[in-house]
């Protein structure tokens, strides 16, 4: 009897302590997101090996700069970069404030809904666009608008608040680094005061670790009070070969990773890997049409050719979100 | 004999007790190189107010962010700015490179010496001499020379090295606000890049934090190894109003506190103070010509007239070097 009891006790403890070993690993698994892979594995062999003391790779912790793009790596970017819904919905808000926009090009087209119309005046109209709603007002008062604006946009294809279109698996990815004493920046060809408001919130980067786009600004005083003005002046274009510069430009020092998913984001994953000592270079390759989108080198948004081409030369991961992916999007949280 | 023994236990335990408690306040005092006086209590008084769970002002960690100039606030600049020695020593030691410079103005005046008749070309002189020295390298090559020679750079009068030209009360102050949650930047109207190979080591300011006046960059590739190439174009001067233009592209919120010397400073200490909350903005005021300089409205360098005037009426609180610091500068480290 008592022999049985000790069995059974014996028996009950290794039932129970596998079954806590299978919850601890699952709780200590940082990536839960992504399916076990060359992906992930790369990942976590990189910080282990920049953070690990005595490993030959050490990189003390303020060098441990990483830099994400944004649109497309962090968050979706078809059927347009979401900064052109704002565009659109700003136009609608404003044009009762504007009615020579419904004689006017491209306001007219973009108010009748022709995108063809607006899409054929090319980088000009564009840049009217972008201009008409993204200056003329205070820093404060643009930050409130896109506020306002972010809490309740939805995607024009799943109905899902722009926010809940962000990709858990890098969520997981930044929450990572960041427990490993990374500093991690967005550095996107987007408007740096578009995606400042929610950067925080979202994804955990605070406001002065957003590199973008940005337009020219002046200070003055307006009743007394100073204010920080929004000039309809392009100021930088924070894409391609003006990603490294902008990355100078606020960080002063080279990344050790990078993570990108278009051609835009070459120069900057060259940047970040052309110098010695360990580095990390991941390319998002949208490959999944069924929860997600597919499109690489001819695409008209986010395009990836170069990037494809170069990545095993360069040693850069090409991170397949069919594949590498277990989860795209966290729950909704409307 | 027993009464006596107990009396001088007694005497000995208060005396050590005393020495105790007096050794305890100097530890956990976190400016002793401040005076005790109105702008110490001033700066421990906020922080408080600004981190105590539960007081009505409180700031939550991640808005707690500083501003500070450098130039006259974090370290001495006279008799001249320092930046404008390392032009002098860099067209020095760039002269047998460029024979042309022994007849050609501003080069020839300045390599004789003659600093009157540099100053006679006025602001275009001095823009030559500065994009002589700061431009035709790359980002890397300027970040060394930069090291190199600070490591190095004495003070005309003191003799001492420039790095030991920082104020350590102020230092005391950055160590402060950090231990207390804040984020502690430079903005100042010197080079962003001169000042980024040497801030962490000196203030504990890393690059990403450094925000000062720029000239253009450029990507590119050089023998298949990309750089950044610094162009002789100026970008943006961060000094008066360009100050609140730098801090709201670099960080992207107001800050809550702001520490200047000069009406340099004037605008972002406005900018800082200018929004609701508790805020606190300080002007050091160079009024010891016996430990370090003295000098205010007339000055050809840190003039500072509308700060002194505007002060009392706008909550600014002055800093009298003379009276509120114990100490101005640090042991030497060489």
């Amino acid at each position: 009897m008592k022999a049985r009891i000790t069995r059974g006790y014996i028996a009950a403890a290794i039932v129970w302590t596998l079954a806590l070993s299978a919850t601890v690993a699952r709780a200590q698994d940082p990536l839960p997101a992504w399916n076990d892979g060359a992906a992930k594995a790369r990942v976590v062999a990189f910080v282990k090996e920049v953070t690990e003391p005595g490993s030959k790779s050490f990189v003390p912790a303020p060098e441990r700069i990483a830099v994400f793009d944004n649109d497309g790596t962090l968050w979706s970017e078809q059927p347009v970069y979401f900064q052109a819904l704002f565009i659109r919905d700003r136009v609608k808000a404003l044009a009762a404030k504007h009615p020579e926009w419904s004689t006017k090009e491209p306001f007219a087209s973009l108010l009748k809904g022709d995108l063809k119309a607006v899409m054929a005046g090319g980088e000009k109209a564009l840049l009217q666009l972008a201009m008409a709603t993204h200056a003329g007002m205070t820093s404060d008062e643009f930050s409130a608008i896109v506020s306002d604006w972010i809490a309740t946009a939805k995607h024009p294809n799943t109905g899902r608040l722009l926010t809940d279109m962000t990709y858990q698996p890098m969520k997981e990815l930044l929450a990572f680094l960041r427990a490993n004493g990374f500093k991690t920046f967005i550095v996107s060809g987007g408007g740096i005061e578009f995606m400042r408001p929610w950067a925080e919130r979202v994804y955990g980067v605070p406001p002065e670790q957003v590199i973008g786009s940005s337009i020219k600004t002046k200070y003055e005083l307006r009743d007394g009070k100073p204010v920080i003005v929004r000039l309809p002046d392009l100021n930088f274009i924070d894409d391609k070969a003006g990603k490294p510069v902008g990355i100078q430009q606020h960080i002063g020092r080279r990344p050790i990773a990078a993570f990108g998913n278009s051609d835009g984001d070459y120069e900057m994953l060259a940047w970040t890997t052309g110098a010695p000592g360990a580095r990390l270079a991941m390319i998002v390759h949208h490959d999944d049409a069924t929860r997600e989108f597919a499109y690489d080198r001819k695409s008209h948004i986010g395009k990836l050719d170069r990037g494809l081409n170069d990545a095993a030369s360069k040693g850069w991961t090409v991170i397949s979100m069919k594949n590498d992916w277990k989860t795209v999007f966290g729950p909704e949280t409307r």
